[in-house]
């Protein structure tokens, strides 16, 4: 299988994206296409220090732009087609690649992969989940941040797509739970309220309202809310994760003997770390598009990087959007006849 | 400085809440007025290990009913006349108290509240503010939960009471900010960039938008959005920081080393979590009725009764209603000639 990635994307530059994509080969069955300047990223690959085998599963393919992080994305994708993440969604249109990653602008990235490969069938807006870590299994929350208006059926139809995409972490009938500020019906603003009546008619597991305190708890596989409260939702939690850990180090640092409890303690921290680390949930997929399109974190590591790629992978094997379709084929009929 | 506390409600019952009005009444400029079943209170009274002296500044007043957690606020506020939460507030209305406050059923107390002593003048909506811990000093957002549907003249109006109540925090010229998903102007729903404009016309010292990540950082003292997001913060925060500490400690009890590590620092653990409790920060005060009025969580604890009590001492001291009407008459010249 072979996965497009926009080598020239993110905040740490093409040799971390490169790093992630060598670790992604170390799985038999991928191959990765650089998308990038030829010349760039032939010398970082050359610089490398993997095994030839590895390096000989990476590709390159030109792309003579880049979208720049701070770019207006609809103008910047309109305006620089030859760019890599346009590129990248091309070879994902003609066949060449199975997805596309990239951790560039997000908002191009989201333009580019609907623009370029279109919606599927019955999807009235892509949108972007994400998985967060909780007390037990991930909870993957859609919309994450493409859609600041939303109707009802956008809701349901997130519920749909989350769904299938949570195969990916083997939930046998995820439960779907509508975000909102009180767990009885009725709970919430208007457009809460219709997206309950539809999710309720539904043939998901619809489990009801949820509220942000259960997010966390584990009992609830699929969440599901709008794009503006969800992006809130993804960067309070971002937030308030980095500032707990700096208030706790602070507190620490002030005591000899707390500095020494740490120090024994720090395996279980860095564990701690590494089970809340977004970087283990490889990215945003973009959901609702004929394709596989993966946004990740501006910010991400090698590993964030190698976990997208190989969550590409997983989609491609499960065949996430083909459930989608069935699915939201299916629900559609629940819905206007229910 | 006489205050009301509907000493029926919260999950933990009269015993912590009274144990909180004791905790209150250690400083000498205030006395409580406990509202609920005189014959209940009077037994708890006398049960206390307090001095007579304490013991003397709380009086009862007595309330035939109370609001239970599950009722449905408005329904119950109209047919439970006689409530204790009805009954402080009648306390403020009449002038025998300067503030209510209860950790009863939240929607009573709001309803309460509006209902008995009305909107200051100007103000569209009355709505909830509250503290959160961030790297530096506490930052007070509003609305948390009190309007789920908002026009921007709303969340322009959040802004100036929100300003108004953290002096309580000795704040210079409180930077405010408008809670959303991208930093740029522009960036958001409709409602948003229209309260964007609001709030860069008036006088308030607005710093533009500001995303979740930023509200834990410290760098904004006054953070505005609708009750619904609000409310979906609050839940969130309060989801993950119980998540986080779970999961931090599962990882911990996994070593016998860790664990020893946990014991020596668990000193600066303590000092962290005396640094993100909720219950040093004195519940959410209902702000822009005419008096005082404080919600404070279910299970709140004693401690967190008595900074509430002290939180609504302090608001009257520093008169945060008067500044509340004197700056919406101004601002709303702004607004309307800007």
């Amino acid at each position: 299988m072979q996965i497009a990635l926009d080598a020239m994307g993110g905040d740490l530059g093409p040799q971390e994206l490169i790093s992630g994509a060598l670790l992604a080969v170390e799985r038999d069955d991928l191959s990765i296409l650089l998308v990038g300047d030829e010349q760039v990223l032939y010398e970082y690959l050359q610089s490398s220090s993997a095994s030839k085998a590895l390096r000989d599963r990476l590709t390159i393919v030109h792309a003579e732009t880049v979208v720049e992080m701070d770019e207006n994305p609809v103008d910047a994708i309109r305006r620089k087609k030859d760019s890599s993440i346009m590129v990248a969604f091309d070879l994902v249109k003609s066949g060449d690649a199975a997805a596309a990653v990239s951790a560039g602008n997000s908002g191009a990235t989201l333009a580019a992969g609907v623009r370029k490969l279109g919606r599927l069938k019955n999807v009235a807006r892509p949108g972007l989940a994400s998985a967060f870590p909780t007390l037990k299994g991930p909870v993957v929350i859609m919309d994450i941040g493409a859609n600041v208006e939303c109707r009802p059926v956008h809701l349901y139809q997130f519920g749909v797509m989350a769904t299938a995409f949570s195969n990916l972490y083997n939930v046998e009938k995820p439960r779907v739970g509508l975000l909102t500020i009180g767990e009885e019906s009725g709970k919430g603003n208007t457009l809460i309220k219709e997206a309950y009546n539809l999710l309720e008619r539904s043939s998901l597991n619809f489990i009801g309202n949820v509220e942000g305190r259960d997010v966390f708890q584990g009992d609830v596989d699929v969440v599901v809310c709008d794009g503006f409260v969800g992006n809130i939702v993804l960067k309070i939690s971002e937030g308030l994760a980095v500032a707990t850990m700096k208030m706790l180090r602070d507190e620490i640092l002030k005591s000899l003997l707390a500095k020494l409890g740490y120090l024994l303690a720090r395996p279980a921290f860095n564990q701690f770390k590494k089970r809340v680390d977004y970087a283990e949930y490889g990215g945003a997929p973009l959901l609702g598009i004929k394709g596989i399109g993966i946004v990740c974190h501006g910010k991400s590591s090698a590993l964030a990087i190698k976990n997208a790629l190989a969550c590409a992978a997983e989609m491609e094997r499960l065949k996430v959007n083909d459930v989608i379709a069935a699915d939201l084929a299916k629900g559609f009929d629940t819905v206007s006849t229910g």
